[in-house]
């Protein structure tokens, strides 16, 4: 580890080296998403200004957009009182940041003991996704 | 389980019954922190209209704002695309989310390999708890 990799080192991460980012938009202050980070995942971010994650799924890296071409460009990296949780300022390119098409992935509302779905699809997944 | 605590079996928890919860204030959009919740405090966050967490250092129940009297007003609760995240938008009682006197956490700002420190604070935490 370089002497410049200590900043990573001051982040508390996870028994399975992970820490949850929050994605929020820049601009207009809405909330977009949360994922997770490795140290690997955060070091890309902050070199590239673009969103990298750890897809604990598919237990690879995840460059936002890679497909889609969302990506999120950072303007401002944060970091919590206790050093577990990070907040990422992004401008996300397309205005869609969730797979579902939609502005962001917050969309499930509760009202009266239901998960209301509210936010509209902005552009069909199979468009976006070509696979 | 009662037919009516159907919406909380539709949440991922993780195998420690835990759901990562963020609190964004709902005038200024900032995002004031990350907590946890299982279970029951979710429940208790819709029943009360306060935000209620899971402490994974006390092992107990947390309804935010207890002894510091900052409470967090909920007014609208969102769960993710993967079912696995939740968002609160609340009304921050005394502007303070931060146990340090701070607005918010996340005041430590990345800036050519430090964390930096941005955020004054507005109370003293000696003040804030009476211990």
């Amino acid at each position: 580890m370089s002497v410049s990799d200590n900043w990573l080192s001051k982040v508390n991460w996870t028994e399975d080296g992970l820490v949850p980012a929050i994605a929020q938009d820049a601009g207009s202050g809405d909330v977009l998403m949360m994922a997770w980070m490795n140290r690997e995942a955060l070091k890309r971010t902050v070199e590239t200004n673009e969103a990298v994650y750890w897809s604990r799924s598919r237990k690879k890296l995840w460059h936002k957009g890679e497909e889609s071409g969302h990506v999120q460009k950072v303007k401002e990296i944060r970091l919590d009182c206790d050093e577990d949780v990070i907040l990422l300022k992004v401008e996300q390119v397309g205005g869609i940041a969730c797979h579902t098409g939609r502005h962001d992935c917050f969309f499930k509302k509760y009202e009266n003991g239901q998960w209301v779905t509210t936010e509209p699809v902005l552009k069909d997944p199979a468009e976006i996704y070509h696979k």
